[in-house]
């Protein structure tokens, strides 16, 4: 354990000052050089499994590795963000790799080259033998005019809390003496645009926070009052999903109170309110944007064959066209079939391709990778979670059960294993904390 | 303790819909008004002891009290930031008050009026029976040109959240492999101007940080090239203390790394260096500003008399010329003499005025405020305080376990009763969070 995060045994080591003689091993020796973009679960988890007979070099721009599946929950207080974050820089595996906080800018294959950016010391190029491009995607705003200025997307860290602010700020605003009855109403309309996981889990997580905090924390402001709108474009929510379990996620919001719109396209959006395809306008106060991913900008340039935005590869993860470059993860897609942009596919690749290069190393013949569905969950509120895999479908109580256990045995690193079931113990016990700053 | 701080017991009234009667139980009395401007130690404090049969009106633009002797310590992530504030929309105090988020912007006591205004919601006016000025101070700049636009203050919660990642921004930076040697010898200085506890303390934890978290984190960067320099323009860091503690403090973080400068007056603050009085320049990645308080705006332009930019109290910190405004903390000062402006003497008459009011209320006689010096504490880094009183002055170790039992005692809610020493322990065992975000 206190190898793994680099406790006390660690820093007794530190105070006697050993020389950072990390970087100057790894130049002494001719290890093959493999390049790995990205923090995200694919990058992450293959560099967990990598084997140190490479030298391995990560260039990302966000130095952690963030556990998306509860960022929902850390918008509203009741995980709080640090507690599902793993920085890679304290991670076990930075015993045999070289980070960069950087953004990759663009590719020259036939160099074996990366040029890459920091956002304040200008540019850098990166030599490889091996690529691993895990740069994921982009928010996708179908280019919607007004969406990247108006709304608030929930993908990273700085999302969550931004919502989380903005939220409470809200709150503040309509209690003020003098506000209009109109303005009130505005600002307590909170509009989530997408119907996937992402967006129903922050609509439930909304709704425990209106029904659990805000009586206690604004008693001036009647749950009933903030008003709670899900807009989906497509005919249903949690598409992924049986039919039954969509049903039992319908029920269990519409009683909360959320407004569920399917077949309700965005067509713009302005500062204060959205307007939809059937000319119907909506005003918001806070309005949060999940509507899926769409390609990195990086890729969409890159010289690789890319399909719907993402690049194409072989079944070995093997970028169509090279010898030494692999891409996985939301921003590639294998030329079998597309993907989900999930977490499972992700980890699955990230674990298979780290095996992969293993092999390379000792000569062993390649598998090819191939995708297993595990399930999937969604926690939609009040305690209740839908868990779907191939032997069973749950949903309610037992289910959310089973979703915290799941989630809790995929943390990553021992500081989020204890501090996960604190936060949530404490928002059990004391409610969520409504500190703006 | 469920009581107390809205958990599963208040829930449970919540959920079955009481409608939020406080406003209008309050509007239908005829209970005098006290308005109480500020959530700092002395309105905080006095708001938990006023009697309900006030109608009590807080107006502070920030929605939390803050335990500011622990704020150094959430610079580099040894406390979490959320672990040091009480927000005021849950504390027990709100059951019998109101809340505005606003700044009080100006005073006009000839028709009891305070004109306020809400950063969103534009101004409004609150009337009054009894006013209470406690809107603390200002971070004081001296009229130094370049401070406001370079410097990170240390005063509110996002001073410290804004510190914390600038640092680890800059280390990131440090690492990029085509910075220059100067560049990164630039970007590695941080620099602390006054010599206070507030700097001493900073200064404290970031050595901690530079010797039990850096080699971890960035092997790269040893900590002796991260330059920390601590500028004072009077004779002395830590005026307040004792000669020979000053000396121990001195000893302590010399040996920890820290250049001390007395005598070092800054002149001018540039984008990515500062000039001291003598012609001096010190290059600088990092600027921590605290160099003690000046006066608060709305204070200096108000009409009430006021010395060294403090409104003048009488005896019983009832506002000079006036007979319903009192003032106390770091924005008023008795005429008798000068107090300093720390969280003891703002606790003690936050507590005094709230039995003051009380007692007019019981028509029973008043008496004068008196302060009581409990002593001081500072943190001076690697587990060593300084701790001075009456009785007995203690430095080291012991007297490190005191300051954080002595904090630990103080500490105003139960979650943050708990999550403090949860935050002691975390670090201790897996180091500090690196994460930037």
């Amino acid at each position: 354990m206190w190898k793994r995060a680099g406790g006390l045994l660690e820093r007794n080591v530190s105070r006697s000052w050993v020389a950072p003689c990390r970087s100057v091993r790894m130049n002494s020796t001719e290890k093959e050089k493999v390049v790995i973009l990205g923090t995200g679960w694919s990058s992450f988890r293959m560099v967990q499994s990598l084997s140190d007979k490479y030298k391995i070099v990560v260039v990302s721009p966000r130095n952690h590795f963030l556990f998306t599946p509860l960022l929902p929950s850390t918008t509203t207080g009741t995980l709080e963000f640090r507690s599902i974050v793993e920085p890679i820089r304290t991670s076990k595996i930075m015993d045999h790799v070289t980070y960069y906080q950087a953004h990759c800018t663009s590719f020259e294959p036939e160099k074996n080259l990366i040029h890459c950016e920091s956002e304040y010391t200008g540019t850098f190029e990166v030599d490889y033998d091996k690529l691993v491009v895990g740069v994921g995607a982009r928010n996708n705003t179908f280019g919607i005019e007004g969406v990247e200025e108006n709304a608030h997307f929930l993908k990273e860290l700085q999302d969550a809390r931004s919502i989380r602010a903005h939220l409470l700020q809200n709150f503040e605003k309509a209690i003020i003496p003098t506000i209009s009855k109109h303005e009130r109403s505005r600002i307590l309309s909170c509009v989530i645009v997408g119907g996937g996981p992402t967006g129903v889990e922050y609509a439930a997580e909304l709704c425990d926070f209106l029904w659990n905090d805000l009586p206690r924390a604004y008693p001036q402001i009647n749950a009933h009052e903030v008003k709670v709108t899900l807009l989906e474009a497509g005919p249903n929510i949690l598409s992924a999903f049986d039919a039954s379990m969509v049903k039992k996620a319908l029920t269990s919001l519409r009683k909360r109170g959320v407004d569920i719109r399917t077949d309700s396209a965005v067509s713009k959006v302005n500062p204060e309110s959205l307007e939809l395809d059937s000319g119907y306008k909506i005003p918001y106060g806070t309005l949060v944007w999940s509507t899926g991913v769409g390609p990195h900008e990086v890729v969409s340039k890159s010289p690789f064959k890319t399909e719907r935005g993402r690049i194409v590869t072989d079944e070995y993860l093997k970028v169509l066209g090279t010898e030494n470059v692999f891409a996985f993860g939301d921003c590639a897609s294998p030329e079998s079939g597309l993907l989900p942009a999930t977490a499972q596919v992700a980890l699955q690749q990230g674990k298979y391709l780290a095996r992969s290069l293993n092999r390379m190393q000792q000569n062993k013949e390649l598998q090819e990778f191939k995708y297993h569905f595990l399930g999937n969950m969604a926690y939609i509120g009040g305690n209740k979670s839908l868990l779907e895999s191939e032997y069973v479908n749950l949903s309610g109580w037992v289910s959310w059960i089973a979703w915290r256990a799941a989630y809790f045995t995929r943390l990553g690193s021992w500081v989020n294993k204890i501090q996960v079931p604190f936060d949530w113990t404490k928002t059990l016990i004391f409610g969520r904390d409504v500190t703006i700053f």
